[in-house]
């Protein structure tokens, strides 16, 4: 029973604190800027001469955090059975292992033990380096805009499949039609259909990056046409998540200003 | 009269399926997805070396698939009496033969037939090989999506038709204007007024692929000024587009969440 | 009193047809062409080639449009008498002379006649082509787009230019601010301020043709910042004429399916 | 008590002119055309040739505009003590000098003044010629469009916040993929995730410089994946700003309508 009041007591100090709970407040910061320092790090680590130049820190840095990040990860493994969902201490502690949010958490630490247990060449550790990056996802316990994400994916699920679909049609219509006229004349940039859809994605996005283009007169005719009605086709999916997180922001301000009146 | 039964069970089974019923439904997930590995046939074989190595399953799979399609094909033909729109067994099936449904069949088969019959060269040949990708409007009888495209338009054809009237004087305006300023000192970019509206799709769509702009310093304020204000006008066909998507979208969800409701 | 009847005849023929009215359905039926096709002409005249190839057609186009037009501004100058704005038999024909209407109809003939009259270089000429042109603009008497556009223009006067301020501002501040940073490195694509305001443009309207970009980090950090932050501005003017034209698209929609409803 | 009226007539008319208030309305006009000429001047000397030719105008110039704006900066300096919250002659002074309002106004004429009492190198000199722009800001006395853009932010600030944060995830994550995979084959363009991030900033905002672009397929698919849904994201802070902007210009038309029909 005592061992169960300490498992909540530590997991209200690791998780979000709520308000008044100062402890638990500060572990929130330091974890999160211990997060956003790693970010930076793996950022600016690739900047050349950086890393050479100051790989003892960069290192030193990389040991503290792996050290911080496996005491929080197996003391959330231990606490976890103050919760129903996991309580059983065996079972549980294994189908907490496979949570999401545990597994983000593990794959914020496991590739730095990796190499130590196994035999990899370097392309390998070098994915695994990048595998560091995900340490981001962590802060998706205290972040709102992480948590907005979540929600918005999950609630426009449909109309992002959907309008995905209607991408995905336009995409292979257009990209064939424009395999077959500007083929012949530019084999090189116009090497298949799939070759073709890149030249379909920079133009229908309006990025055009200007690395492939029609240049026959009926190749340009047709991506004219093509540009001024399928445009609106692919803004669709961008549209969809960009409102789905504007109503979330103006729904949070809104419970804001309603709490605030309240007090 | 029992006759008739036969040709009404046929059209259930390889029509969408309703609700319940299992082997009209398998049917569908077969022909839905012999369609997208066709698709997905027409755009793989393009790149280069994987038509010449896997030939052989390439020809195999396009023989299996015309021979479905033309069975579909007859057993359409045959069936379509059925309806009371193509009731009578030779008027009715020639009226049938030309409705835009059993077109669509057509296309997705004729072009395999043809050669077989006529003496072709190799651009009508290649020609009808890109009419294989027609097969993917097949898919209008069961994905919603295609559905959605023939309301849209048909919705707003008015719109659409303005819109693009519009479109088409702010390009003549905008790019005989540049043709006239820029023609002198670039002209084997702005070569004629047709060409340089090349300039103006790419710029008023904001693609900008950079393979032709403005070089002169009035061709430059020129351009800002039409980007600046003409902008908006070109986004309008491709917004009342999306716009048409997005309206039908969100009828369909609500259509759902009532039924949901209901039961 | 009858020479008022038959100007009142005239002008009801030549301007667009009343319902019923038959012949000056037909009348404004073959101006709208010969204007379209006037349109066209100009364009095409400009592709290498065809001009020189078909110059006698081409010439004797231009004749019999410029004789028709001639015709037409004539019979509209002689019986504008008729209407009550004008009716000075000399005042008031002056004063229809200067109306808008009557500009853009004198502006199609005029630059066919000017050189007949007084002694010109290659370059003027030139010029004067291109104002065939604005025949374009004497659609507007038929076309409901032409008469939107004013509409439009004018009911979001004000909105336009707060909007076009602030593009403004925007634009002098970025080009400032990326030309003293810009300039050192790359004198030629930064020159001066002016010539900064160019890539402005291209950047904040996200056509990026790609001739100009910053090359310094400090240059790269400003534009993604300025770019991040000032594509909404510079979206507003465009914007509005965009929302300005679909709102009196949807309301001539509501006004026609309003007039059908009571018929 | 005299000295005190004198402070408050100099402070309206040296202020945006209430109605009526003639002697206060051309002094205005006269101080806003003289910030416009400044503004020019800064920046058609940056046009090679141009100040080299004139300078001694563009000297002339800049000498005149220093003296105004300081005899107006002392003399807002003297009279701020009529406003109750600068009351105190010395530290009400002192507050006044350290407001905001002051500080542009100081900002404005230190450039000047600085390299008279200071060495300065050539360096300094040309940054503190470009301070010479802040003087625009002036214009913020007087201008609707620089209150606006004030008001805007502070009112959006929050969901400026949110979608800022929503913009760095992004172009983090985005950016260190993209950097992983296309560095070996492209070192020069994909240097380092920070380099990777103007890729980043260039393609979700779809400005689409072209100065770096994907190779790999594999990059190529990320790329469009990531173009595809995440246009929308970087769309947001610009669209919040635009959306704040439009709703102030609504608003001031309203008022303005209603206060016509009061009249």
């Amino acid at each position: 029973m005592r061992d169960k009041r300490y498992k909540e007591a530590l997991l209200s100090t690791i998780n979000k604190a709520e308000e008044g709970n100062r402890i638990s407040r500060w572990f929130d910061v330091f974890i999160m800027t211990l997060i956003v320092l790693n970010v930076v790090a793996v950022i600016i680590e690739t900047v050349e001469g950086i890393y050479l130049k100051y790989q003892f820190y960069f290192d030193v840095f990389e040991y503290f955090s792996v050290i911080i990040f496996t005491i929080e990860y197996f003391m959330r493994l231990w606490a976890c059975t103050a919760k129903e969902k996991y309580a059983h201490p065996v079972w549980g502690r294994i189908r907490y292992i496979f949570s999401i949010e545990a597994l983000i958490d593990l794959m914020a630490i496991l590739p730095f033990y990796l190499p130590l247990f196994f035999d990899m060449d370097m392309r390998v550790i070098r994915l695994l380096r990048l595998f560091r990056l995900l340490r981001i996802f962590k802060l998706g316990r205290y972040s709102i805009a992480f948590i907005m994400i979540v929600k918005v994916i999950e609630r426009r699920k449909e109309e992002l499949m959907i309008t995905l679909t209607l991408v995905l049609v336009l995409m292979i219509l257009s990209s064939s039609l424009m395999y077959y006229i500007e083929h012949e004349v530019q084999p090189e940039a116009f090497t298949s259909i799939p070759a073709t859809m890149w030249w379909s994605v920079a133009t229908l996005t309006t990025v055009g990056y200007g690395d492939v283009y029609p240049v026959t007169p009926l190749g340009k005719v047709l991506a004219a046409f093509i540009a001024i009605l399928g445009i609106g086709i692919f803004a669709l999916p961008a549209g969809i998540l960009a409102a789905g997180f504007e109503s979330e922001i103006s729904k949070r301000e809104k419970n804001r200003s309603k709490n605030k009146r309240k007090e």
